[in-house]
Order: C-alpha cells, then sequence, then structure tokens
C-alpha cells in the first residue's frame, strides 16, 4: 500500500480494443495511451444503457490535479488508454427501462464516483464514498458490474452511468461554472458540515485554489468569516474578491502571530508538503485542520503538545456522498455558487495540464465538449 | 517554544528560604534539590488558609511519569527545591472563612491544578485546563494570586489549596487506589466522553501502563468493548484481568492486520515515539487517535491518506477540567473503579523513579505519606 495517498481502487481490466463497441456508440475523447503520452484523442466505446443506466451527453468536464497525476502514472501504474474527468455536466439523451430519477433533457452531473457495492454499512448511509468494498472511480477504475472492465472519465462527448450516481443539476446555475462543485465544491463542502461550521465560525483557509477558492465561498455561504492563508502576497486581493475576510501571508510571521487562535476550523487544501504547526497555532480550543490536499511526501511530523494544549483535531475526509452531493448542488443553487472558471478547448489540454501544475489557473479549467466535437 | 510537548507555565520565583514560613507551618515534604539531586527530604512552608483555601493533611500521592521528568528537568529547566505530586488525596484539617464546598475531616484530592484566570472563555466553561491565561500547575508553576512563588506538590506532609480547586473524593473508594484517577484517571476519561464512547463502541488502548491501565477500566464501565495493544505478549493475561475483551500484540504482524478496522477510537498512551499507522488502521470510519503520551522526540509523519479514506481524526486532550474532574470520581465511586497501586514509602522514591521510567510497576505507585512523616 502506497503510504501518503488514498489506497488505490483495483487496476481495470484493459481495453483489447477500446475504440470497439461495449453495446453502444463509439463516442469521442482525449485521453492518454500511456504515462508520457500527454492528452491525445481517442474513441472509446460505450455501454448501451442498462434499465438503470442514463447516457448523458457530456456538455462541461472540470479539470482536477488527480487528472494529471493520473493520466502521468504519477500515483501508480495505470491501464492505458485512460480519459480522465469526474467533473462532469450534460444533458441526458437516454435512460434505461427503469430509470425513475431522470428524463431525457434533464441538467445532469456525475461527480468521482459511479458506482459502489450498495450495501455495506457506508453506502446505507449514504457515504459511497467510503464503501467497504471500494466505491468505483469515474475513471481508471474496475467496473465491477461491468466485466472489470476500465472506466473511463468525462473527456469525451458522452457517457453511460447508473442513475443512482447521478446528480441533478440546478437550472439557475452556470453549467461550466457548475461543474467543479463535483469535486472541488464536495471535497470542501463535506468537512465543513461534517465538522459543524456554524455561523459565526471562523474557517481558515490554506491554498486558494481550485479546492480553496471553492472553500471561501462555501464557507462564507454558511456564515462564517473566512481567512485565507496565502504564501503569495498578490493572492490577498484576490481572496477578498472571492469573499475572504481577511488574508494571512503565511511567510509574514508577524501577521501569523497575530492570528494565533483566531480561527475554529482550518480547510488545508496545499498539495505539496509543508509545515502544519503554524496553521495548528491559528485554531482554538477544539478545532481542527482538515487537510485535503494530499502530497506525495510526508509532511513533517505534528508534535502532539500542539494537539493537547487546545484539544485540536488533525484530519481529513474523501469527497462526499452521493446524497450529500446533491445537497452541495442545491445549496450552491440557494447561494448562487459556482466555480471560477477557465474554459478550454480540446487541444489545449495538454497546456492545460501544464499551467494547473504550475497554478496558473484561476481557478479551475473546464474542457468544454463541444471543442471535442469539433475535433472529433 | 518547545514542540512537542504542552506549553510549559511560567516558571515561579525562587524561594529564597523553602523552608521560611509562608504563613502556615513548615511541612515535612521529599523533592529534589537540582536536577541531579533525585528526590531527597526538604522542609516547606505552606501558606496560612487564605478565605478560600482549604488545609489538607495529605495521606496519599500517586507517582506520574511527568514527576520524573520534572524533578529530572528533562522538559525544561526548573527551579528548585521542587515537590513533585499532583494525584494528592487527604482530609481537610482546616478551611478559610469563606469556604462553603468542604469542612473539616472531608476526604478531598487535588490533582494537576490549583489554580487558573477564573475569568476567560475556557475557565467560564468549567475547562480551566486550557484557561487562556494558563492555569497553575500542583507543583512547579508560577502561583499568579501567591506572589508568583513556585507552587510545590503532594510529595508533603499537607497542602493548602483553593477550594475551587479541591475535588470531593468518594467514600466507598479506597483513598490510596484512588489517587490515580486525579491525573491517570481524568487523562483518559475525558477524551472518551468529548469523544462519545457509547455503550456497544469498541475501544483500543495502546500500552498498558498507568493510563493506560485506567483507560481499559473506564472504557469498560462506559460500556465498551476494549481491545489492548501491547508490544509485550506477556502483558496479554494482565490485561485480560482489567477487563480487556482482546489482547493483540502489535509485533504480530497477522493478529495486526486481523484487527483493522474493528475499533471506534484508540487511546494511546505510549510516551515514546513510535509508528501510529498500524493503529490508525485499526480504527473504523469516523474514528479518533487520541495520542496521550508525550514523547521528547517527534513521532513519524502521520500520511494524509490514511485519514482520508475513513475520515479519521489524530488528536490530543489535556487531563480534564475541575467538574469533569468531579463527574469521573462520581462515576468511579458508582463503578467502584480505582487505579491497580503499589504504596511506595518515601525512602523507596528514587527507586520507584527508576522502575517508572524501566515500566517496572502495575501500574501506579503510590506513596504513603504516613512513611514520610515517619521519615520527617
Amino acid at each position: 500500500m502506497t503510504l501518503g495517498r488514498p489506497a488505490p481502487p483495483p487496476l481495470g481490466k484493459p481495453l483489447s480494443d477500446p475504440a470497439a463497441g461495449r453495446g453502444g456508440p463509439t463516442v469521442a475523447a482525449y485521453g492518454a495511451t500511456s504515462a508520457d503520452s500527454g492528452l491525445v484523442p481517442l474513441k472509446i466505446g460505450r455501454r448501451e444503457p442498462g434499465p438503470h443506466d442514463v447516457q448523458i451527453s457530456i456538455a462541461y468536464c472540470g479539470l482536477c490535479h488527480s487528472d494529471v497525476h493520473s493520466t502521468r502514472g504519477e500515483w501508480r501504474p495505470q491501464r492505458y488508454p485512460l480519459v480522465p474527468g469526474h467533473e462532469i455536466v450534460g444533458r441526458v439523451t437516454a435512460i434505461g427501462a427503469d430509470v425513475t430519477l431522470f428524463g431525457p433533457g434533464d441538467l445532469v452531473g456525475v461527480g468521482c464516483m459511479v458506482d459502489s457495492c450498495r450495501s455495506c454499512a457506508s453506502c446505507e448511509e449514504g457515504l459511497e464514498q467510503y464503501c467497504e468494498e471500494g466505491s468505483v472511480g469515474t475513471y481508471g477504475a474496475a467496473d465491477r458490474r461491468h466485466a472489470g472492465e476500465t472506466t473511463q472519465g468525462g473527456y469525451a462527448t458522452s457517457i453511460v452511468v447508473d442513475e443512482n450516481f447521478c446528480l441533478r443539476m440546478p437550472a439557475n446555475l452556470d453549467p461550466a461554472a457548475a461543474a467543479p462543485l463535483l469535486c472541488a465544491g464536495i471535497t470542501t463542502y463535506s468537512p465543513m458540515r461534517y465538522f459543524g461550521v456554524q455561523p459565526g465560525d471562523r474557517v481558515g483557509v490554506v491554498g486558494l485554489g481550485g479546492l480553496g477558492h471553492m472553500a471561501v465561498k462555501l464557507a462564507k455561504a454558511m456564515g462564517a468569516g473566512v481567512t485565507v492563508f496565502t504564501a503569495s502576497p498578490e493572492k490577498a486581493e484576490a481572496a477578498m474578491l472571492l469573499g475572504a475576510d481577511s488574508v494571512v501571508v503565511s511567510g509574514d510571521a508577524a501577521a501569523m502571530a497575530e492570528a494565533a487562535e483566531s480561527v475554529d476550523l482550518v480547510i488545508d487544501t496545499v498539495a505539496a508538503s509543508h509545515d502544519l504547526v503554524p496553521y495548528l497555532r491559528t485554531l482554538r480550543r477544539d478545532g481542527a485542520l482538515i487537510q485535503l490536499g494530499v502530497p506525495g511526501e510526508d509532511m513533517p511530523p505534528i508534535p502532539v503538545g500542539v494537539l493537547m494544549r487546545r484539544r485540536i483535531a488533525y484530519a481529513s475526509s474523501l469527497i462526499g456522498g452521493i446524497s450529500e452531493t446533491q445537497e452541495l448542488l442545491d445549496f450552491c443553487a440557494e447561494h448562487e455558487i459556482t466555480a471560477d472558471v477557465e474554459l478550454v478547448a480540446a487541444p489545449q489540454l495538454n497546456q492545460a495540464f501544464d499551467r494547473m501544475v504550475a497554478g496558473d489557473v484561476k481557478y479551475r479549467f473546464v474542457l468544454d465538449i463541444e471543442s471535442l466535437k469539433e475535433n472529433a
């Protein structure tokens, strides 16, 4: 087991001919054919919708850092070809005979999971992300109910997904800007709910990328005050524009000292190894630091005394369940929250990946699937 | 600030003549006169009881590992002479004019604190151990309301303490065996209450010393099942005698694998650096590992993924408040719980310290103060 990262789901079976029909249409996609291929145009087969399946014509798909790591094989060996993408928004084009939740023309979303065992305690509680059998990732995972083939994600013109893993997208939100709610949104929303953020609380956000900018917006909508901690003084204005109440430059020792014991929850989205002690010191008694960025290397150790002195917890959580993701989408509809996005066309994907690695995006790229059709 | 350990309270003023009266009697004690003196017979002055003070004739005082570290100056430089001891049980011999909670002859206890600011948010909530001004430790701390002199602990024939920091000792418990409840007991009880241990839960206990053996007894009394993790196979029988439902030898990889995801809360009492990942793996979803042992060195880093996969928290806590300590004592009276103790006489204290460092005690030494009077 690789420490420091979520346990990899089982690898799917290789597709002997990825473009061969899987009972359904062959569709245009972008994906990697090897760890160093970059993203290239591909054809992949999708299955014909089964009784509980929804067929979706994809309109937009958000670009997540994990897409970069996965397609480049940086977390573990992968089966190729691999089409990434788990922030998928589109319209239903066909439904299976037993589908009751959606109909043709509905605007729907698909996030990080497309299946789970549906019978373990976690699944029964609506926490499919913690499925004891392992949930089935939207891409790169063994699709257990479908011959163990490798799931293929949303950088494609269509996808077929069980209705129980589809979300209703709010009509009042820009669908491109709403796509990142399905991963960046729920990943920050879920721990804030779980750790009980209330109006009047103070939330600290470390790192102002895809996850961090969502955390700022969501915490504000929950009624919390928000302090953004950033290594980059030039991000201060951007943080305030997002709604932050204050910004602390983490390299400014005096400012960090002044922020001691000022927040109730820290959402740390930085995916590089960094010392957590300065942020733990900003927590009030009974506070918690939620680490959502997953560095490849170990983080520096956390001295027990820092936790002991004010009964502080260091914790993490994994996306959110399907029902909680729907709750988030409805919450965002009510508060008119979406991600700040930059649309990219398919031929720009490799450049966009490089810019993500360089942190050069405000704050989330979204692939316009129309561009993929043009290039198909 | 020394990382890895609770922030040291301010050093008290040196006593120009420790044996000089402080308005009250000069009493017999054992304490250190330097970091390498060991414990030697001393005379110290106690104050005359003020309006809110209780004067206590000490009968027993538990020996805590922190007594060893403190008298030897291993955590920070100390003011000497230093009389340790914060698991104090005795009878009230005199009270101040305004005392309402206790009367002469009452059996009372004094734990790790003898004062706090009493007005900050933590004090208002009865969490004096997290006092924003810093609580006043029973020994080695600056006694803010008493000219900043260094507090002197319970290895002494008497002590004078504000009534608000005294506890009612249950009549049905052996007072010698009840003394360790005041530190070892509350230190394990408080986090189990805070993290909501319920009947039917499973609690894992790492390390079977003074804290660990209390954790086993208290968790059982709360209705939880208990798994003891120990590095020493020979401790298995002892763990079962204490009430554990199962014992896992931590070096037995197969047994540790079998214990995966089997407990809801881990109470880790080991005060030496050790890898926490094997114990984090024994936690079920939403579990927490409470680190109560405070090693001098950093612990190995905790990979984020281990926490993320099952929404696990790594946390710590510091003793308990006065009202919660009284709650613990009443809980122990109801369930007839005391520590397993070995009585020692004052001349054996240095040997007892060495045996504590060697882990050669089942499970807590208690100083019989009668022996100190004989040697006075």
